[in-house]
């Protein structure tokens, strides 16, 4: 079987576009939520629960940065990279807010994947990370490019 | 004076494109780097600090969603928005590792803002806002678009 090494661990000719991965669920846990602001994003939309009315988040809701902190520990236990998950950023996107109480959980897809031009060891994946709500809504949107080893070294042909 | 609020709270119209905010400096504590890694993104290089080695990191390294996460509390402190800090999501990228120990503090600048099509009340600002170690090298850079209250709320004339 090639799509995955004996280990279990994945490589970069693992990844074919298309490929899909699943992750969690997990529940945003409301004390969470408000741990998380008062470290992190210190706002009262986020550290108090009575918050109301806000014109663009309406009600409590978490810090979106504490929803790509979720989506992170979920994709780690999802994608077993040989690597681990790497990355030099991405697009990230949060198109509705996450409530304290919420269940998350991930979909990823393969976009696109190239060799590096300078380290034959190595290549690139782009996916697209989608976190979903327990109403299969979107609440985040990450295309990431993550650095992926290659199981055979590149011989050269396409530097 | 035109560029703030009387009680110092900002709106769309304070934002003009090219000022400039400060923000921080933040020590990263070497143990919430661990703390926030077994929560988050429970990997190796992460979470163990004899880490050595790694083809991309080198050795320990905080979570870019840790430096994310920082970077939000230094700019929930600088920039005291009508609204709060609100976005919708932006582009990050992480040009090199963050290590246990450093010290990061962050510049940030309007690029460009624009008023809401549908809502009068509103609009929003492009910020670029880098995140500096302590040798003034970027270790994030985020393009995001926040959403911000009008002072004036529009007449029409732009939608």
């Amino acid at each position: 079987m090639a799509s995955q090494g004996e280990d279990g661990r994945l490589f970069l000719e693992d990844l074919s576009v298309g490929r899909r991965f699943a992750a969690g669920p997990v529940r945003v846990s409301p004390e969470e939520v408000l741990a998380y602001a008062a470290r992190f994003d210190p706002q009262p939309f986020h550290t108090d629960p009575a918050t109301a009315g806000h014109p663009v988040l309406g009600g409590h809701s978490a810090s979106g940065w504490h929803t790509a902190s979720l989506t992170m520990r979920m994709v780690t236990e999802a994608l077993p990279l040989a690597w681990g998950v790497v990355g030099g950023g991405g697009e990230i996107a949060w198109p509705r807010p996450v409530r304290p109480g919420d269940t998350l959980r991930v979909e990823a897809e393969v976009l696109e994947t190239g060799r590096s031009r300078s380290r034959p060891d190595r290549g690139w994946a782009r996916l697209r990370v989608t976190t979903l709500n327990q109403r299969d809504e979107p609440v985040q949107v990450l295309v990431t490019r993550l650095i992926v080893p290659s199981r055979v070294p590149d011989s050269g042909t396409s530097c």
